[in-house]
């Protein structure tokens, strides 16, 4: 697919078929994950896909943010350890903007494949990360859910007037 | 280009040649960024496009870590009082995925373009403020440098065995 198409056309999908997502279809799709940008190339990432439908639901029951019926999770965490050693205090900031950036790879590439995404920060980390049997270093950032597609929503409107030149006006850009 | 291609294939570029980036790709890079996912649709992002090199030396000047000869910058920031309204205490921390989602689609939608990115954190983000002349609810996240590459290096090594199935385990999936 094309990138315009895949970046313009991308909704947040919420309601999904009974279709499985493959393990290498998800594979694809972390694999897309490491390829975004990473400060200082630190990698603060770990990517767990999760696909039973027993730990989606003891997910989903602690992610009020998580609407819908997901075929598959996955869920972007950062390795605090790893950007406390090779960035210190602020790696942990960068870290965010690392899993970020790799989550929006994820669902370009999910929906290059027909897979639908959505992702979901309000859910709480500690007993996510209880659920992965994670250790404590191992921060539960974003949950990515995955499935086909039952409906697509219209695009939401977006804002345009969110571009300045140079420097700062009342008024933006009003493109 | 293909979304394949433009994930994989963009590098943080660093090294740039003076042919100057137009307003017209400006606008469409920052296009590409207000069509990230944004939590419940706040939309908390503002794009700043610098291309003077009065203005992009002040700032690369409060940028330690922006390295190299860019010929235009964006810089992504958070409103905050757009996503303190909208989402509370929280929101401030949704503006940051945001702002890096945004940041993601802008560099692969350069790349596209023949345009070489390289994302920062590293900077004063209060002194860059002043330099945007911005209010204080107006919060510079990333700045992206942008020019026509004059060197691509190598792909960094990236690390395969960030993959878990299901739960954590210590040895990882080592796809």
């Amino acid at each position: 697919m094309e990138l315009k198409k895949a970046i313009f056309e991308r909704r947040s999908i919420r309601q999904f078929t009974d279709a499985d997502i493959t393990p290498e279809e998800l594979e694809m799709l972390v694999h897309a994950g490491i390829w975004a940008p990473t400060a200082g190339n630190i990698q603060p990432w770990l990517f767990f896909c999760v696909t039973g439908p027993e730990q989606i639901h003891n997910i989903q029951v602690l992610s009020p943010g998580m609407l819908g019926n997901p075929t598959a999770l996955v869920c972007v965490c950062s390795d605090l350890n790893r950007a406390f050693e090779k960035a210190g205090e602020g790696g942990k900031t960068l870290a965010l903007f690392d899993c970020a950036m790799a989550s929006q790879n994820i669902m370009l590439r999910a929906h290059d494949l027909g897979i639908g995404s959505c992702v979901v920060r309000s859910f709480n980390q500690a007993a996510v990360r209880t659920i992965l049997k994670a250790p404590s270093h191992v921060q539960p950032e974003l949950i990515i859910m995955l499935g086909r597609p039952a409906r697509v929503p219209n695009p939401p409107k977006r804002n345009e007037d969110v571009l300045f030149w140079e420097e700062y006006t009342e008024e933006g850009e009003g493109k």
